[in-house]
């Protein structure tokens, strides 16, 4: 928790893949990564926390690279299983996966905190990196859709991101409190970075803890490096639904629409080398717009994107 | 629930093998059975209900015959994983087997009664039988030891059933009731059968329920044959610590010492044909001694033994 080190925001699988990179290069010592837990839910009786898990798998060299979720040499005897039983099994579980979450839950009914079971798994796996829940307490995206309210993983793996989005419930509507793991974390850091994840419903939900925001936009003015990644490359998004969230609200999905929302609290916003016409109007907002590759296919990407980042502290 | 039916008292595996040839002989309405609730507990948040689910198994053809516990076609993916986690790891979890206590312990916790869950799980699996929990609330066993009391799964999955027993405590010292569904079955049977369980620890618990005991007496002195098959063959048990158990009682293992502990409430015991010397000293205690293979290793041994009882009625 000690001062000087970087903190990183970050969602799941975008997010992920700039951790990687940053835990390549930087002593696990100087590297806090808050994650997002508004995808958190209940399943099975189980507690599940899809942007951690994402987190711990990357950083673990487990993850499955190419299906982009869940982990690498994953097995489906517990689906099947379900299935025969009749049980829900509309949102998969592979056997090693299902070990993070009993083994999860388990901890946390015996009455440790997330922040502490998740410190103890990562640890278990051998991450050095600090792996931070934003919160303890249960802080729910709620997706506001044209047929109503719905659950995050309801939209996401339910609906498949179908139904347009009009808006987001954050914290199911009760703004919850950074642990204080996250406050020592953007105590005196050296520099924050906003990884290259969904804004609405990766990045806001942290930025929607009580003084967050503004301890963001406090660190910035006093000069510290507060640098995002833009999420949104050559108007479109990567993987999942940020540009498509983006048309549904009524902007074009742009580095410059990014920028806008960001404004308030990052110094530099990274852009890909697609977006290199757009750094005026980014920097029109007060912005640096620092031109690099961005798109992370390899570890060797993960790594170079990192470098770049910290070479702006 | 109607009358003239078999009321089958079943522990696991040796049980499970005589419940599984009389369902191949009955017609499923014809067959009713009490499963000990006596091994279960609590595990990573999931309800375990060893007898059940050996019986599940059994009867929807998906036990692990060569290795007496479990479900054939069975991956350690789960298993692995924990271990990786550093959790928990003494007791085996299939990955398959997991599905039935994490949806087990769903349908619990939103309000249905074992009996309820049972049913469910076993019609989802094409059983046709009924398998009644003996009781829908908390009854463990406890193996009172030379070293002090366990729980059951402690003494008999991690300490292998080595410490001596001085004796039991059912029901965790506080008697639990019947459910309406067990008492139903016992309200007309045509026959009531004690399956070639262990004694002490699978059929016990059973009859420690309130009424039970004399409920079975009275069917008895009423005329309504009471079939205890012998978990002893020639001094010895088949599987399991029942021999060892006897022996540190201070009884010698034999049909006879098997014979006394039911005969308050059995009209015969089926002895095996290593036995047959021993049928006046059985039938010198007011029980009837029919004689006949009971060592089950095939399917077909399973379906004799079960014409071999049900002729008795």
């Amino acid at each position: 928790m000690s001062g000087g080190g970087i903190t990183y925001l970050s969602g799941g699988v975008g997010g992920a893949k700039l951790a990687l990179g940053l835990a390549r290069v930087l002593p696990p010592e100087d590297l806090a990564i808050i994650a997002n837990t508004g995808d958190d839910f209940d399943h099975l009786g189980l507690r599940i926390c899809p942007d951690i898990d994402t987190l711990v798998y990357t950083l673990s060299e487990r993850a499955n690279l190419a299906q982009g979720w869940g982990r690498q040499d994953e097995s489906d005897g517990f689906m099947t299983a379900m299935r025969e039983l009749g049980g829900p099994d509309w949102f998969f579980l592979g056997d090693r996966d299902l070990a993070m979450h009993v083994e999860r839950t388990r901890r946390m009914r015996s009455g440790e905190r997330l922040t502490e079971v998740t410190a103890a798994l990562a640890g278990a796996l051998g991450i050095g990196p600090r792996i931070l829940p934003m919160t303890d307490t249960v802080a729910p995206t709620i997706i506001e859709t044209v047929d109503g309210p719905v659950a995050f993983q309801d939209y996401f793996v339910r609906l498949r991101a179908a139904p347009a989005v009009t808006g987001f419930t954050l914290h199911g509507g009760a703004p919850q409190t950074p642990t204080a793991e996250v406050f020592a974390a953007l105590e005196e850091p050296a520099m924050v970075i906003i990884g290259p994840s969904n804004p609405f419903i990766s990045i806001d939900p942290i930025l929607h803890l009580g003084g967050l925001r503004d301890r963001l936009r406090t660190l910035r003015d006093g000069g510290i490096p507060v640098v995002a990644v833009s999420p949104i490359v050559g108007g479109d998004a990567i993987k999942g639904p940020t540009a498509k969230m983006f048309r549904e609200l009524g902007t074009d999905p742009s580095v410059t629409a990014v920028a806008e929302r960001y404004s308030d609290i990052v110094s530099h916003l990274v852009l890909d080398t697609a977006d290199a016409g757009a750094v005026g109007t980014v920097t029109a907002l007060g912005i640096q717009a620092p031109v690099t590759p961005t798109v992370m296919r390899s570890v060797e990407d993960r790594i170079a994107l990192a470098r770049q980042v910290l070479a702006l502290g």
